[in-house]
């Protein structure tokens, strides 16, 4: 499985995945599923976050990269972000229909994936969109300023109560590190590292692009101070009348 | 959807389930999932928790209760709480088999259910059943001391976090409320009011039988407090170098 999360708030925008995918139990290994676009002047700037079976998702990326090299249509010289969810939902849509009839029929095998794509074109808006497996797609808004896709519900409770559209950047990105470690401790299937990238509205590139591994020290400290803060917290509940 | 979940710890037992139904977003009401059964001398205190499609679940109840009043071979004279789940899985399946087959063909709608059963016999150590669909079934242990049905995912992290075999009622108690705040926070379709019963094992009867309502000021006040404490405790998380 996976877990992903795209925020797109007043300030900027937070993008995280973690790296763990598995085909049963017993092949479980690690994949990025985080990929970052840009062009030479920076002029525009995108995140391609993906979930569910992998030999879509790749070749959903190598399509986009083949595109780039090839300098045809392709997902650096869309006019608009839109137009971009436009393209990376029909490339979806593609390779499922082709592999479903490669085989004749899936054989029961899910194919399908969900893409998180944002980011910015100079002269836009900074978006967000949450494209499905058919390859239609929503775009987030300051109400709902926030997309998860996988293993999402395990790491939602505590975006639901931090994240808000004027949610600064650095409580955002420690909302989003908190939401993996909750994820990360109910669910085998969900794994560090965990990619992190932050990109303020006000600038060009990103200001955070991190690989947090096992062993990271501020998300060990994190982690541990965020348990043993709960536990506290929970300690200090009152019992009722009727216990 | 529903949530419910049970405990069977060192001091006994809890069990807590919701009472919203829905099939569709336009059709939602307000069904007790809880059901007790015991004896008039209280030698056994049996607790079913249920979700899945409800035709389902009632009409399980009611073979169980029509079994009961007609005094045949029913859920309160089965020799151990093992025959018990293994007549309530059979029960599960005969339902679900009658009604695909008295419309030929289930029309697309999931029969499914999935149950928990748990309580004591007299002279028999407390015991806590996760029935399937299937009618099979598994026993919670000193490892793996609880099961959730429904909606379980939200509020899966708090009972990973707190829930021990040792932990006592109270504290495991207001874990399964704080478990069922955070999944009707992320979840319309599980909502109050609560019905939670405690049942030690130094006793016959349950010590705790409430329905939990919206405008309870115990589950207002914990709720309100886990909340602020939440907020402070992840306000107090530091920053990392690279924020």
């Amino acid at each position: 499985m996976t877990y992903c999360a795209a925020l797109n708030l007043e300030a900027g925008m937070v993008f995280a995945s973690d790296t763990r995918t598995n085909a049963g139990v017993d092949h479980v290994s690690c994949f990025r599923k985080m990929r970052t676009y840009t062009t030479a002047n920076h002029d525009r700037f995108l995140v391609l976050l993906s979930a569910g079976n992998l030999a879509t998702t790749q070749s959903v990326a190598s399509l986009i990269e083949r595109g780039i090299a090839h300098d045809e249509q392709h997902l650096l010289n869309r006019p608009t972000l839109y137009d971009a969810a436009l393209m990376v939902g029909e490339l979806l849509r593609d390779v499922q229909r082709r592999d479903a009839g490669s085989t004749g029929v899936s054989q029961g095998v899910d194919l399908g994936a969900t893409l998180l794509l944002g980011g910015k074109i100079r002269g836009e808006r900074p978006r967000l969109f949450n494209i499905y497996a058919q390859g239609n797609f929503i775009e987030s808004s300051p109400e709902t300023p926030f997309f998860q896709i996988g293993e999402s519900k395990y790491g939602r409770p505590i975006l639901d109560r931090v994240v808000r559209h004027d949610t600064d950047l650095a409580r955002a990105s420690k909302c989003v590190l908190i939401s993996f470690d909750s994820t990360i401790r109910s669910n085998l299937s969900v794994g560090l590292p965990v990619d992190l990238l932050v990109l303020p509205h006000d600038q060009d590139t990103p200001s955070v692009q991190v690989r947090i591994h096992k062993d990271d020290p501020y998300f060990q400290q994190i982690s541990r101070s965020w348990s043993e803060g709960l536990h506290r917290v929970f300690s200090d509940l009152p019992n009722s009348d009727w216990m």
